[in-house]
């Protein structure tokens, strides 16, 4: 549920006029509305501001604010600041400082140097949003409350004595028996058994690796102490402010390690996502769309809210690459293409001190006689244009399987090869759906499959027996399943299942694997066709599915490389070597053939991705390449008003929006 | 003493019933009475089982077991359960967990997390050992005695306070006087001069270098700690059950830095060695040949037994490249050539679960049906057939100095080039000798050398003066000794030998050096015979050594590179930089002749080893190649019961056990 | 103010006769003599003999072997031992052991191991000094006194709760009150702002970067706690021996970091010089040139002393090359030529033992039958022959700006690239005038810079309201200006100057930036010219600067590369990217024409550098290159007695040092 007062695509970003003389705040206000901006997010850094000492609060200079942008008509985003504790607080409570992995106690003077599992930070963000929530609840210009900033990024797991006896909390609830703790954590491995719950410690680093289903519980747990701590903030504005929906803002969806949004979608009024692009690699669009396909999954498949990214570079990267002329606006586009309804970004103004002074803003360091400055106010006069396109929704047949607990289990110590990367591997299979123009839904193993055509599984390590047998009903139902190696291979609690490789899923794939063959660093093998494949090879044997490519060379020499499945009304296929881009589009040409989706035939830079509204839809069509493209439509460009009656040809870096009949 | 009991050649691994339900046992034993199973070693991470709380003790599950191998006639190696403390353990004596250099206390939840010279702990193991030891002790399937599991692998030092007060009673103990201590240790040196014990640290992490002398007796020190909780359990079993013999497993003789086995050897009734290979080097036969040739002279020359290798992959390098097929066969009849008495794996049934779960078993997850089970089963075959091989021995007259002190001190802080590396050059000079088809001893500096022709010192950077008189002695005695440089620089407390370099071995080499000469990274230089050199130079001296190879360009250009000096009744060698295999084998062309060896003249793929009884002599060819290869012997091959009379014809990837009359 | 006994160029050497039985001083002395020896340090390791126990004084062997010296006519640099306290202060005193910035205390062992704001250290230094001064104060053959040894280098921050304190203390001076912090920290970001002295932590490690103004105020409290150490022993040492100067050695001007050394030089009485050179670099004499400048700017542009440097090689890199036959004379011969009056060494006699071991000597291990000896002795006679070199000075009309509080600042974390880096732009601007043959003073952004002609500011990210307008001012007034990109940048807080960059130097630039472009890893772009540029690229805009080179390629494409800009009476160029050396020497060729510098025609392997006394000058001609090259003269060759009228043609490898008239 969006709040209900946007209309349109809601445009602003991060205001902080904390940082500036109070003067200034008339002359940002000004700006904003030539900018078009709609809605700013006031107060995340503003807990010593709040509270400038235990108990004292003082929140005039947030009235006053706030009531300036009501009264100038833009909407106010109101932050709950809990992401920096002031000064006094970690003075006063040090044991709420997280202590490392390594047994590093954190110091104070960046942000988020917070134990999750502290009981007085708990108590002092709930004591402080009590008041804000009371003082803020039904004003007019707050439409959304956003509780603290980027939850686990970067800090997340905690290994003090703090959160080691919530970690035994957690367990219990968990397993309510040490015995079941104890088969769950494959204990008699290295005799580990535990005789009471206190002898368990956080997986802290050892003389050599730690029990992985200890540290798979850990990240577990880590993630419900996070959420725990949005849960306490967001019980507390609901009760205080029922018609206004709370939100927080990810990360980055899919650089969140540390947080499985899908314990987090049911918790959420709104979903909210920030993106920050990989500077240096030059498809990064490919990137964003992921991150905001991921959001939306995130959401059920409704808008979202980009409520964070960039005008130009960042400041935190190795080095932080501007964005080219146009590129902000075809990145803004995007956004709202896979079904984000605003475009916010941080920030409002640059800032000129602090650690964050070299990030991009809205109005820049030199001012509004900047290239930058008049990006940022056609843009506002673009998304006017498309107000109309908030609250349709993006379609597909094709989903692809995302697992946080697949990405934690596979990056633990000791796996075949250390060339195994969870991302990298769904940004190979997303980047080669991308490139073939497939827009795809982002879902949890166990989700409901049944509106897909195509389902992928890459490295979807971990499957609890119930989720594979989601995907072979899925496959049996007719659906089409294409599986990567290193799937399927542990349960719920890093366990294998018995009887060889990939067991949970060699049944519907109609295959077996005795061994893994990880490759050497650099090495790559020959397939039929063509293909290279590389990290990883497998003796494939079949027990049912045909092959499709074979192994050349290689230790595999001989074995299918690629099979294809018959299985029920449907089809498996599993892929058992890293493919490159190139080869893994010309195996979806089949894949997709015969899931009865088409490939429409446009240069793989062009991005085209659909809303529909109940009578219509919208077509954008993004042009990250040089050379304009010609793409069919019967429709007008909203972006320009023209009406287009069978084609539209889109220049070089340009972006056009189509509205069709539904 | 190998146990008596043992006929043959042991096979079998070790064994982990309690990670199984208890009705798999019998399944197990009958597999490994199919395979030809006849050792399992049993209970190494079993002390949580043994005793499930402080002072509370279970057998029953054990006697259980070993009841059962023993009415299959499988004999068991019964180990003692200390290398893995139980939670409780560790939750009661928390200052029992180890302290890095960098004051990190570790955590439990891997194994070995345990400071060797905690009293609590060492009191814990005792007790628990002297429960074990009388329950079993004359038990008729226990035929040898496992004390812990690879000591020092990877937990070897420990920085706490306990590790400090032993630190200083061990001083006390190794020099007497303070006095004493000051002078070994040079404390001189930045006004380190010790007015009392206790003033003494452990070298923990300073702002810079620290005494190196302190840190080369700290490394002696956490050897002799090691050694002192093996002592603390074999004492123990020595009493109870002095029949049997008892035994540790060395990680590795060559990877063991923490381990001086000079000073383990006679502490042990049985050498054990476990070898795992770095499994991206191509030729790692090579590597898996001089590890066994370590474990035979730590074994005072008689067999050992190979207590683990693997059938396949393992699961803690960054790459864990499965064998290939064959390789397996050829590894574990490579182990016999070289002395073993036995073919032990970790494992005997693949874990479902824990740490170690990717690591490969003699019976894999995917079961029997497996091309890994084949090939034990077969294995199990081709070691009945080597049965009369047990207890013969490899001779040679041919030995390299392997010195853990030299190891220690070469890689201490600030030598003079970052590339010097005790295990490359070892490597390098094994690698010269095996491609020559030269079986080599490994002997400590101080050994008896009156058996050798030809006796190698390479990278014997630290020398006694004492030890310096064995090689000299050796040499004017007619024995051939070869030296690469950095040998002989450094007295026992890592104080230069004065007057110039090699300071200890000036005077038998008959050269001096008056400054070392380290390359820059990757540089190489060219000798005379189009041989070339890197990492080191030097301005090599005649006095009285002639030279053989002559730098040409450099910085020590017109300087000899490899000398020849005759010295008495024999010869020594000088190699002043770090030669190629192929350099460093044309090289011993000529000083093998000198001293006599003769090389047979087979592509270096194959190896060839005897054993020698007293009334014939078994020789191993494993043809590590592709290609055939064809060796004259006249006996009968023991893995096909083929008599050969002039020449047995060995196929790529093929082994043949000739025994021949003596 | 050099100590007055000293006549001509001082010669010898860190001396350590503790570390010998007391028999070899008499040897060592009769070398010293044979060497020509005048100068040598002794003490700086001996806090431990001569204060064996806390309050217990021996000194009898420090009488002995002065009075030794004295006799022989060698003259003392007395050190204070504080650099390395001993075992028992260590032991007593465990909370003046220092802490890292991850929270770990460092052990005792090394040295340096101390907190700089320890007052038990402090109080120990001075007791200590207290009785050395008191002993020594007037003794004939001490005529210099040595604190201490290499402030900063390696330990300088510590992050214990002592410094916390003192952190505090120096706060409150710095900022009287909370809210002139706040204000200067910019706590407005991430809502940091204080409500109390005590709650502000030392900059430890955080989940995140810390802010930046703390961090950069941390840096100056470390600089200044180490200069407060030194100020507590000089102070005892002006009061008990009024007639001798004090100094302290600098591990290298421009290696060290931590050491802001324009706030030493008016604490110094004596600058001296340790120079190691970076043994891997094929031209580091090019770095020792730089050392020595910077030397030579610190002390005022009077003669300095190079305290340390080596005969061969060091032995705490990672790769020790040693110098080539010649080198040393050349290294020590451009010391002189730079202004050194003294070619000091560390150290007299190599060390048998301890972390140094390794390290070079006037005397080495082989003894005196060595090059190095014999080259050691030449010496003494090269620098005899000099001696009424002494006090001479250097002059110049170019300078160079060196700024400690920019590299602390342009370094720290997130910053646009993380390829900036202050020493290698400082060197590369360094290296491209070296090469052009132009002698430079470094001098600090606020210093007087009416002698020169042209400075160049690279790197200057730092640069307050005042030292800008200093930069300016010397424009205006007619002076020639080269600014390098990323300076100006930000204030004395590292706070940004508003309004876009480079602020604080854009109206003397006359140019504008927007934006920066850094480029990609490895990233080159082409300018007009054939120039390339890396690192960075920037869309500069004239505000009155013409455009010299031009970007062709780039993010900014047709933008100026370098403009040049007339000022006032003077001309201020702008490098708005990292060109190369020779790209940066070309575009010198026109900067240097404009300000009226001539550039001799020699080959850039040739260094020339004048000392000038009243009636004479000093042309040191020092040939790094292998050809010989011809030097027009008049006068005569002090190293070989020789009168050149009008040339002198200088070998390859070769020095001559001409008198010529003034």
């Amino acid at each position: 549920m969006l709040p209900p007062q946007l209309s349109g695509i809601a445009y602003g970003g991060d205001y902080s006029p904390e940082q500036w003389p109070v003067e200034v705040q008339e002359a940002d206000i000004a700006l904003m509305l030539e900018a078009g901006v709609t809605l700013v997010t006031v107060g995340i850094h503003t807990w010593a501001l709040m509270e400038p000492a235990e108990g004292t609060y003082d929140f005039d200079w947030l009235d006053e604010i706030i009531d300036r942008l009501h009264a100038a008509g833009i909407q106010v985003d109101l932050a709950t600041p809990s992401v920096a504790p002031p000064a006094w607080f970690s003075y006063a409570y040090p044991s709420a400082l997280p202590v490392t992995r390594s047994g590093q106690r954190l110091g104070y003077g960046a942000r988020q140097s917070i134990c999750p599992s502290s009981p007085d930070y708990r108590r002092a963000a709930a004591a402080l949003v009590e008041r804000l929530g009371a003082r803020y609840a039904g004003h007019p210009a707050v439409v959304l409350w956003h509780v603290y900033n980027e939850y686990g990024a970067p800090q997340s797991e905690c290994y003090c004595d703090t959160s080691r006896a919530a970690f035994h909390t957690w367990l219990r609830a968990r397993y309510g028996t040490l015995g079941a703790l104890n088969q769950a954590w494959g204990t008699s491995f290295w005799g580990q058994q535990y005789g009471a719950w206190e002898h368990i410690d956080v997986p802290r680093e050892g003389p050599t690796a730690v029990n992985p289903a200890q540290r798979l519980d850990f990240a577990r747990f880590t993630n419900d102490e996070l959420l725990a701590c949005y849960r306490n903030e967001r019980d507390i504005l609901h009760r205080l402010d029922p018609g206004t929906p709370v939100t927080t803002n990810f990360a980055g969806t899919i650089n969140g390690k540390a947080t499985d949004l899908w314990t987090w979608a049911p918790e959420l009024d709104v979903v909210a996502n920030d993106n920050y692009l990989t500077a240096e690699r030059a498809d990064n669009h490919i990137e964003l769309a992921m991150s905001a396909d991921l959001a939306r999954g995130v959401a059920g498949g409704g808008p979202w809210l980009l409520m964070e990214h960039s005008t130009g570079a960042v400041n935190w990267q190795p080095r932080n690459i501007a964005k080219l002329p146009g590129q902000m606006r075809r990145n803004s586009l995007a956004h709202v293409a896979h079904g984000s309804d605003s475009v916010l970004f941080f920030q409002w103004r640059a800032s000129l001190f602090g650690a964050e002074k070299f990030h991009s803003a809205m109005l820049p360091h030199a001012g509004t006689d900047s290239a930058i400055w008049r990006e940022v106010v056609r843009l506002g006069t673009d998304l006017r244009g498309l107000a109309e396109v908030a609250g349709s929704l993006v379609r597909t047949r094709v989903a692809v399987i995302w697992s946080w607990p697949s990405w934690w289990a596979l990056e633990l110590d000791w796996r075949p090869s250390a060339d195994l990367s969870y991302r990298r591997q769904l940004d190979l299979y997303y980047e080669a759906l991308w490139r073939e123009h497939v827009t795809v839904d982002f879902v949890a193993p166990g989700a409901d499959l049944s509106q897909y055509s195509l389902v992928v599984a890459a490295h979807t390590y971990l499957l609890s027996a119930e989720e594979a047998g989601n995907l072979a009903e899925f496959a049996a139902s007719g659906g089409h399943l294409l599986v990567s190696y290193f799937s399927g291979i542990a349960d719920e609690h890093d366990a294998l299942h018995p009887g060889g490789y990939p067991g949970a899923l060699r049944e519907v794939l109609g295959i077996g694997v005795e061994e893994f063959h990880p490759l050497r660093a650099g090495e790559t093998i020959m397939l039929t066709g063509g293909h290279t494949g590389q990290v990883w090879s497998e003796p494939v044997r079949s027990a049912g599915a045909e092959p499709y490519w074979t192994y050349l060379d290689g230790p595999d020499a001989g074995h299918p490389a690629v099979t294809r499945h018959a299985y029920g009304d449907g089809v498996a296929w599993y892929v058992s070597t890293e493919l490159t881009v190139a080869g893994l589009r010309e195996l979806l040409a089949d894949v997709l053939a015969g899931a009865g989706i088409t490939r429409p035939g446009f240069p793989d830079t062009v991005e085209l991705v659909r809303r529909h509204a109940p009578e219509c839809s919208y077509l954008f069509i993004i042009n990250h390449g040089e050379e304009a493209v010609t793409v069919p439509v019967d429709g007008v460009d909203l972006l320009d008003g023209t009406r287009r009656e069978k084609e539209i040809k889109v220049a070089g870096g340009a972006t056009a929006v189509v509205r069709e009949p539904a």
